[in-house]
């Protein structure tokens, strides 16, 4: 198959958007804004779901299910979530359709009316705290740790598959909690979760930080996060953790009894990973020849493929490929052998590197005869034979190095990108070449926050966690600075 | 605790609303229709969900989504699909809030209205279809054999907890073929699957069996469904399978090349199950004093609880108890170890009562004193001691007996409840009385049925897919029948 992809050096845009079609992960679909996650796109968000889900059991958290509609009243509860929130999404107004006056179409029923409309959730903060107070009346009735599982719908004006769509899949927690202390706690917690998941499963380095009040999640107290960097030098913020304060349960009137016996509001968290995960992914380690998964993440971890001439010979790989097949599949590797007649090994070729298997097998008349077989790599593109007595663990350690490469890889890329700027003048020459973060002194004003973004379309990514407190002056107003925060263009 | 539990012979209906609200399953929502899905319910719908993916993934198919909202217009294509699904369902019409003029409210916004209205989906065959248009050309293309897991609405006016909600989570399954013989193949593989897990996994004894005419599937030509008895003599439709013929290929123009080369409607089947199923098993298995879940789908299969007085009683037993679990988990079999000191052990046994635990294991001093162990069965309500060398194989020999037990129990009272009737006195006798199936014969005409359902509230739940040929004559009309067919009240 023919690839015909974009370059990113090209237009990098155009090769992500691309690349996501053609490698069949996602399409747009008639309904504007709102995608088609395909099979093979999905099957690398399941392999995040579960992991994610394992993490979140074992650290004790559940799942439940709660309504898709929220009564548009709700919105108006918590007055700075309303702001953020209650804006563009879809409004459900009637309940019923009638076949029109020519007998064919269908029109909305202007009888069923809903008295109160209903907002398709864009995140579930409302609805969760207005059912909480139902269960939460004593302090045995905390710490409640509840995730969900479930669709969402924000209606954006400008949609990119996966990075920005009106409909998309995430996971949403909601906890609950008898002190401040544990709700900061849970909060963190999460949000070293989100950042180890990241980097050990997806192998995308993260920096982990809090955001600053003008970038905070409507209704936090305080919102951490994690942030990545994509390859053509923009930031990309991949999960977020919000310690919520009292502020839900205050807007809910959700109360509780603490061991002393008296009432007081319960404290709140809220956590969310979206398929947004699925474009930071691409843009991590893809290149121009199309996807590369990391082995934890690739549906299909090797593939192996024939190459023969006459029935004879094809016989013959099969039965090689097959028992190496058995074997792999024995320590848990997923592996497809693909024995198409209909299309030549170069096809095939160029169809697996398109989908970013990691390694592929090749099995011709030469390694019959030879005992041996050719691996290829698919994030360095080399190729190696190995003899047939060390396949199995060559395979094995392979998978660990390519995932560990493509860590380290993303890792030099990032750290190579971040750039300590002491001027505005060298601020604004980082972002308009090399790009990347720009590590600056801020005033802690969102004034001159707004106005940097204003000349520069760079925003404060985050406070990292883990920053050096340091003594300096803003990069914009020379005012006093406690330490550095980083800045960047950001999807 | 204190059950407080409705008896079934009292008011079964009210017996079952309560028992879903007080076994935390599930609660209805401050949105009219929609439930919360409790964590306690939700992690049986989980284990339901993998056993089903399973099921499915080993019969080829791969998951997949679809956006949440289909265009309305796409309702109008296919004719009879129309005046299935197209009626009773959300409508959004606007894709904007605004604060309303007291600064505080807030409103839809007139000025975002919707071209074209979107329906939130009831299900997805039309939506998917428009998709499949551009994903089959040839025959290579096929069979296409997707499922996707979802969240549907369908605006239903009398609401009962997992039974009948406006919003529910289910399966849908959508194939594409090249044959009519391979899509109705399709089609009796998953009503088969889902017999499977039915029987195997809840322990519900279903009948296979087809739909007449009036009770089909909006849009399909033949509809597979499995029925089950509940105890009060109320059939569920638990599953269906549709074959779709070439309907929906026809209302969204999707063809393919076949292998010569001539082009053709390709054929379709869909199939699905959905949160219905924790309603059926409800009704199947439970009793006056709570849930009784089949070991394979409880979250907790076996419970231990301490009985003790005083600190050194209760570290002695704890050791016990720890050893226990440790044993049991490495088997694979999910325990709690309830050390709770807030609460009683009387207090803990009717909450797993309630709860429908399995397996129960107690430890006193005197167990102590004589190395055994106090095991409880859910089911049948008996307890045997054990002694320690004997108990690992006890509660491992014994969960599989719960799930057979079950299965048996279940059957026996469907079997005892499928009455032959030749005349319509026996008929509308047995349903006033005994309740349950009634086999008849009926002459194959949908002005019979309905006539018959005025008069009784009886539906015919299916032609079973084993029904043996015989010569009768109908029922109700007296005209030539070739075979009986399954009547019911029904859920």
């Amino acid at each position: 198959m023919s690839k015909n992809l974009t370059k990113r050096s090209e237009d990098y845009s155009k090769w992500y958007n691309e690349l996501v079609v053609k490698a069949d992960l996602a399409e747009n679909s008639a309904v504007k804004g709102c995608m088609v996650i395909k099979p093979y796109g999905y099957a690398i968000w399941e392999k995040m779901q579960a992991e994610l889900d394992r993490m979140f059991k074992e650290t004790g958290h559940q799942n439940a299910y709660f309504p898709l509609f929220i009564p548009k009243s709700f919105f108006s509860k918590e007055a700075s979530h309303v702001d953020g929130f209650a804006k563009e999404c879809a409004v459900v107004t009637h309940y019923r359709l009638r076949t029109a006056a020519d007998g064919k179409t269908i029109e909305v029923d202007p009888d069923a009316k809903l008295e109160e409309e209903l907002i398709v959730r864009p995140t579930s903060e409302t609805i969760i705290w207005n059912t909480y107070k139902g269960w939460i009346q004593s302090y045995r009735d905390l710490p409640l740790l509840i995730n969900q599982w479930a669709n969402v719908v924000r209606w954006e004006m400008r949609t990119r598959l996966f990075l920005r769509t009106a409909e998309f899949l995430w996971q949403e927690g909601h906890t609950a909690h008898a002190t401040q202390t544990e709700a900061i706690a849970e909060a963190e917690q999460m949000v070293n979760v989100y950042a180890e998941f990241a980097e050990n499963f997806m192998a995308i380095p993260v920096i982990k930080g809090i955001k600053t009040e003008n970038e905070r999640f409507a209704g936090a107290v305080e919102t951490y996060c994690i942030e990545a960097l994509m390859q053509d030098g923009k930031a990309l913020q991949a999960g977020t953790s919000h310690f919520l304060g009292q502020n839900f349960a205050k807007a809910f009137d959700v109360k509780f009894a603490n061991k002393e016996g008296k009432q007081d509001y319960v404290w709140a968290t809220s956590w969310g990973v979206s398929t947004r995960l699925m474009g930071a992914l691409v843009m991590t380690h893809s290149d121009d020849n199309g996807l590369v998964l990391p082995p934890n993440l690739a549906p299909i971890q090797v593939v192996i493929v024939p190459i023969y001439k006459g029935d004879e010979q094809f016989d013959a790989i099969s039965v090689e490929a097959k028992q190496l097949m058995a074997r792999l599949r024995k320590l848990g590797i997923s592996v497809k052998y693909d024995d198409r007649d209909t299309h030549k090994p170069g096809f095939k070729f160029n169809e697996y590197e398109l989908k970013g298997v990691p390694l592929r097998v090749a099995i011709g008349p030469n390694d019959l005869a030879n005992g041996t077989f050719e691996v290829a790599r698919r994030d360095t593109l080399t190729k190696e034979t190995v003899i047939s007595a060390d396949i199995v663990t060559y395979i094995q350690d392979m998978l660990e190095q390519i995932q560990q490469n493509l860590f380290t890889k993303a890792l030099d890329f990032r750290n190579s990108h971040i750039t300590e700027v002491n001027t505005f003048e060298e601020f604004k020459d980082v972002l308009s070449n090399k790009t990347g973060f720009v590590s600056a002194h801020w005033d802690g004003t969102t004034a001159t926050e707004e106005k940097i973004k204003e000349l520069t379309k760079a925003t404060i990514r985050c406070i990292a966690l883990d920053r050096v407190e340091e003594a300096g002056t803003c990069v914009f107003t020379g005012a006093p600075s406690q330490g550095r925060v980083l800045f960047a263009k950001a999807y």
